[in-house]
C-alpha cells in the first residue's frame, strides 16, 4: 500500500510503498477514506514537533485525523463496512491504569505513544490496523468528514474538564470566546455556536476583510474580534467579559490574556504548544488577584479520550453539512501531498483522500 | 458593648463603646467569644485593603474570624447557648441567586458585603447579630478554638474546587504543598496531614531554624522547604513533584510558580491576594507548555460557603487540641490590641478574646 511517511534526516515526506498491515489477534484492519493535516502535521513535517520514529523504523507514517472503514473486522466487535475514526494515543505499557481506564488522555509524557505524531506509525496510508477500544463509530452520513471527529474531541473535552470543574456550584456562563481562526479555533466556533452550552461566541483572528475565516465566523454567528483593533485586555470592556475562553494559538501570552478576558468565575482552556521558551513582562500582581478576587480558573487540556469522541461524532451528525464543507479547502490524492501540506490564509482544512469515491 | 473599630480617616484601631446590637426578626444575637486576627486584618488596619465603612457610619467595627455563643436564639432554629461560627459575606441584594443558593462565595465583586472587611461591620465586639442560614455550629469541645473555622474553610473551598475538576477523570494524588507558613499555610499543612487526600505534605518557608513555624511542620508530619535554598523550579528536582499545591503568600509570582511546581494532573490554588501590581520576566511559553501538556489546573479560590465551613468545624473536632493549641500564640484582651495586631516571627495566630472563662 501507499503511505505518506516522515524520515526525520532532512526532515522530509514521502510517499512510500510499504506492506498493508495485517491485523493482530484482537484488531480490525481499516481501509482509510480520508486524513485531515492540522498546524502539528505542519510543525511535524518541518521537524519541529514530535517526529520521533517507531522502534526499529527509519520513517513515521504520520496523520492522526482520519476516518476510515471496517475492511475486516477480524473477529471483534466491530462490522465489516462500518464508518470510524481512530483515537491518537496507545500505552506503552497496556497494563497502566490509564490504558485500562480508557484515560491515556491524561496519562503523564512518556507513558504513551501518539500515532502519528510520535513513536507509532498514524493514519496517511491506505490502510491501518487498530483495537476496536480505540475506533469511535462516525455516522455513514458523514463519512466524508470524519476526519473532524479528532479535532473537536479536543474542543468535547476541553468542554468536560470545564463543565466539571464549575459543577461545585451553581455557574450560568453566557459567552464563549475563541482565541484563533485557524482549522481547530473556526471548527470550535461551530460547535459553541450550534451547542447549547453558550448563548454567544467570539473569536480572535488578525486578518482584514474580505476574508473567509471571518465569512465563516459570520455565517454560523459568532462575533469576529480583531486582536489588533481590540486587545484582549480591552475585549471585556468593549464586550463583554468570557466565561468560557478556548485558546487554540499557542501563543505563548495567551494563557494569561485569556485570565484577563475572564468573567467572574469563568474558565479559560489552552490546548495550543508553544514552540519553546518565550519571555514577556507580566504584571502577576493582576493575574493572581484576578485569579482569586474572580474565582477564574485555567486548565491545560491535552489530546482526548473515547466519550469526547463520541460527543464529537455526535455533533459532526447534527451540524449541517454546508459547515463542515464551507471549512474544507483542499482535497488531495497523494500526487498533490505537497499542496496539501502547505498553507496560506486561504486554507483552512487541507485533507488527503484516500478514496475517490466517498471524496 | 466595646468594639474594635476601624476609623479610616488615619487609619486608626479604636475600642470605642456602641449599642449592642438587638436582632431583627429572623436574627440572633450572639456573644462574642473570640476572634482571630489574620494577615488581612493587619492590612485592613494599616489602611491597604478594604475598610470601606457600612453606609452613613464613620467606622467599620473588624473581625471576620469569630467564634460566640448563641445568647438570644430570637425565635430562630438556634438555641441559646450553641456555640457558633458566623460566615463573613452578606448579600447587597438579598434576593440575587447567590445569596439564595448560599453561594456568595462565587457572588461577582461589588454585589456582597464582607462583614469585618467591607461595608458590613464585623465580628470584634462583644456581641453580634447574625441570620442563622450565615452561622455554623462549633462542637462544645472546640468552642475555644472556633475563630480556625474560617480561615480552614478556604482550604475546604480549595479542596471542593480541586477535586470537582478532577472528578473527570480518576485522579488519584499524593502530595500536597502548601505555599507559606503564615498561620494560613500552617493551618493548611495540619488539616491536609491529618486529612485523608494525601500521603505527604510539604511546607514552603524562608526561616532559618530553630524556629517554631518549622516545628510545628515538622510536629504534624510534613517536610519543610526553604525557598532560599530550593527553588519552586527546582522542587519537583529536589522532591516528587505536588499534585496539589495551595498558595497563601499573595506573592505575585506564585501563581506560576506553582503550575512548575505541579506534577502532571495537578491543581494549583491561589487564594492570596497580591498589593497589587507586580510585574515579572515571566517564560509564558515554558508556563503554556506545561499547562497544556501535562494537564494542568490552576483555580483561584476566594471566600467559602457554608458547607466549607461545616467541613472545617467537623476536622476541628476530630484535630487533636495540641496542634490547634500551638498555633495560638497570644490571647490578648481589648487593652492589649497593640500587641494582638503587631507582628513577629513569633506570631502564629494572635486572638482577641472576649470571654476570660472560656479563653
Amino acid at each position: 500500500m501507499e503511505a505518506v511517511a516522515l524520515f526525520p534526516d532532512g526532515p522530509e515526506l514521502r510517499v512510500i510503498e510499504t506492506d498493508t498491515p495485517s491485523p493482530d489477534d484482537g484488531e480490525a484492519l481499516i481501509r482509510t477514506l480520508a486524513v485531515g493535516i492540522d498546524g502539528s502535521d505542519r510543525r511535524i513535517a518541518a521537524g519541529e514537533i514530535g517526529g520521533d520514529v517507531p522502534e526499529g523504523d527509519d520513517h513515521l507514517i504520520i496523520g492522526h485525523e482520519a476516518v476510515g472503514v471496517v475492511e475486516d473486522a477480524n473477529g471483534t466487535e466491530l462490522t465489516d463496512g462500518e464508518i470510524v475514526t481512530p483515537l491518537v494515543r496507545r500505552p506503552v505499557d497496556e497494563g497502566s491504569r490509564f490504558a485500562r481506564n480508557g484515560e491515556l488522555d491524561m496519562a503523564p509524557p512518556g507513558t504513551f505513544h501518539e500515532r502519528g505524531i510520535m513513536g507509532m506509525h498514524g493514519y496517511m496510508a491506505e490502510y491501518f490496523t487498530s483495537e476496536p477500544e480505540y475506533l469511535v463509530s462516525v455516522p455513514e452520513s458523514r463519512a466524508a468528514y470524519g476526519f473532524f471527529v479528532e479535532p473537536t474531541s479536543i474542543l468535547e473535552k476541553s468542554l468536560d474538564q470545564t463543565f466539571t470543574a464549575r459543577s461545585a456550584f451553581d455557574w450560568r456562563p453566557e459567552s464563549a470566546f475563541v482565541f484563533g481562526n485557524g482549522n481547530l479555533g473556526l471548527l470550535a466556533l461551530a460547535r459553541l455556536e450550534t451547542g447549547e452550552e453558550f448563548a454567544r461566541t467570539y473569536c480572535l483572528g488578525r486578518r482584514d476583510r474580505p476574508d473567509r475565516t471571518i465569512d465563516f465566523i459570520e455565517t454560523v454567528g459568532g462575533t469576529y474580534v480583531d486582536s489588533r483593533e481590540v486587545s484582549v485586555a480591552d475585549f471585556t470592556a468593549e464586550h463583554a467579559p468570557a466565561d468560557y475562553v478556548f485558546e487554540t494559538t499557542g501563543y505563548p501570552k495567551h494563557a494569561v490574556d485569556a485570565v484577563h478576558a475572564l468573567a467572574p468565575n469563568g474558565v479559560a482552556t489552552v490546548q495550543g504548544i508553544p514552540g519553546g521558551s518565550a519571555s514577556f513582562d507580566i504584571d502577576c500582581g493582576e493575574l493572581h488577584s484576578e485569579l482569586v478576587v474572580s474565582n477564574k480558573a485555567l486548565l491545560g487540556v491535552v489530546n482526548s479520550r473515547k466519550p469526547h469522541f463520541e460527543a464529537a461524532a455526535e455533533w459532526l451528525a447534527e451540524v449541517p453539512e454546508s459547515v463542515l464543507d464551507s471549512l474544507v479547502t483542499g482535497r488531495y490524492g497523494l500526487d498533490g501531498l505537497e499542496e496539501a501540506f502547505a498553507d496560506s490564509p486561504e486554507t483552512l482544512k487541507s485533507v488527503v483522500a484516500f478514496d475517490r469515491e466517498v471524496n
